[in-house]
């Protein structure tokens, strides 16, 4: 059984190592793959993106274990969602939006049962706590039924989806990342763009198209491509756009 | 088997890899997990501190390969420690001395039986020819009586204790590590603290206590809980209070 | 069987977990290990040095998936090596030539056999959908004719040597790499000097020589030892070498 691991814990702490010391003694068989901890803290949206990026590429019967969770001991629900036979477990806030959003069959179960969890229960740290517990539990083979009840309340989030401008008479995209070579992730998809035209960011226009990096003719400027993840891309060949052109998650894209 | 792996070598280098491939090669079937590589360089009471919040959760019989060591190729002894089953593999410099601190039952082994080492053995990196080799034998299942002989010297850190001011008749602690959210973890635990008064850490006062930072009435202002390592911890919801405040470790904390 | 990963991909983003579902998907039972994903973006030559300093500790028969990739997209061919029972997997741009320098048997095979990519190819992550697979299915066992053909004009880089300068009648040398603590590795070796005399590295000279930090006399300057990888390395007692005095990759080295 295997088991991923995203967090924003960051990988300087014990915290990460506490909930692997977890998963490992109630399941020492389960196989344990790092996702990612180094989402930006309490950025719920944009570990919803990576997760669901991710977690795609994994075969089904996968259990996730995701926590970006500010709300952490209040009332917010331990989750465990089973979306096209992928098992995700974290923290009920909105988290598991985008990996949900485009599955065929999904459940979402209320993990109320404290059994389950570890004895001692502190409340600033479900990662070890309860949520560690669950994800071993489940790779130990105990039925979802058994963790808890289903309901049909889970927290979702706004995803940010593209606009049409009707005053402009064109689509309105945004920012949604900006991954670790500078490259600029819209919210834009072959939908709305074919690449046939222009892209404009702040006072940034982008011209040049191609399906990758080194296509790009004018090498000092933005190049627009249909990225990995299904998403227009905007970056530049072996330098980050972000950081040369100043482009921030969140900034407007416009298709002109 | 199960070897976790801490170290302040980072992550950029060939050094932990080039531990793993000793480990691997000379017990394939072990598995291995990072505890974190991220110990500022040569902190070893750092290290000692995350070393014992996380080898805490692993079951009974792991082997923890754990190596900060700025005195690497001079005198300081190769060790390992048994403590309540959990086996841990080092240089002899003060590393060990919190998880020693709680265990029941410790043994302390200079493993001085240099067959055990790599062949080759350079002055600089006795991560990948000594202690990683040493954890992949024990892991073997080669015996602690073979890898070396019982002592009685180990060397042990002055662990910073809480002390009681007689002027100021209060108890005074410090901070001991920040975190990766910006937490300012103190020394004080639940026996000097309830959290039914103020703390003073440098000219900040805390008054506001809880649980968990959902529960920050003011959420411009220092909150405090106590942690889920056991000791009280300065935060604030959903920022960092070491940035905020410009609150630094060994700075002293006042139970007002 | 064991597959380790080294990119340039930082650990932020779904890149890697990505690369390893993929893997995990094609061949469960293999054993996943980073040797590092922070390679600088696009450095094929940093990249080189540590994919054959890590790679040497392993054992035979591991496969490398090694992934700094300017050129992805374009024509540039996927290629996996054999050199002394080590695969290698990756771009075909000179990533290998460091692990295939000292090896006694090297073949290179041009991977073009399509079927064991991803279906969906995207131009800007072969790493998920051209690397990865290729990794898995030759964990899963199949042949390298399998996968492609041999070829005997693989791309090579021309690796800084030390230089005998005729008029200085000196070695020059360089700086490769610099390392986490900030200790400065050059490109030479124990042929060209023994530490019997002086390195000069920009305007600095290092005078004092030994085999570990710890024996550094004079604390405040730099100390020349011969490194962990049979280099000659520039460093200091628990500082960095590098901050402290300025130096950068690149810079030149002479033995006086």
């Amino acid at each position: 059984m295997t088991i991923t691991l995203l967090t924003d814990f960051g990988t300087a702490d014990y915290f990460v190592p506490a909930m692997k010391g977890v998963i490992h003694s109630i399941c020492p068989s389960a196989q344990l793959i790092d996702l990612t901890h180094e989402v930006p803290p309490q950025d719920i949206s944009s570990g919803a993106f990576t997760l669901a990026a991710a977690a795609e590429c994994f075969p089904a019967g996968t259990i996730h274990l995701a926590i970006v969770d500010p709300g952490v001991g209040s009332a917010r629900r331990p989750l465990i969602v089973e979306a096209d036979q992928h098992f995700f477990v974290g923290p009920d806030n909105g988290l598991f939006s985008l990996v949900v959003a485009h599955a065929k069959s999904v459940r979402f179960i209320h993990a109320e049962r404290a059994e389950f969890f570890l004895p001692q229960r502190s409340a600033t740290f479900h990662g070890r706590d309860v949520f560690a517990p669950l994800a071993g539990w489940l790779a130990r083979g105990v039925s979802l039924a058994s963790l808890g009840s289903l309901i049909d309340d889970a927290v979702r989030l706004d995803w940010p989806a593209p606009q049409w401008d009707d005053v402009r008479q064109c689509w309105i995209g945004q920012i949604i990342h900006i991954d670790h070579f500078g490259n600029c992730i819209t919210n834009l998809t072959a939908a709305e763009f074919k690449g046939e035209t222009a892209l404009q960011v702040g006072e940034h226009l982008v011209t040049q198209f191609g399906t990758h990096y080194a296509e790009a003719q004018k090498r000092d400027e933005l190049f627009g491509y249909l990225g990995s993840a299904g998403y227009w891309e905007i970056g530049m060949w072996c330098a980050s756009a972000a950081e040369r052109f100043q482009i921030y998650r969140e900034e407007l894209v416009s298709i002109l």
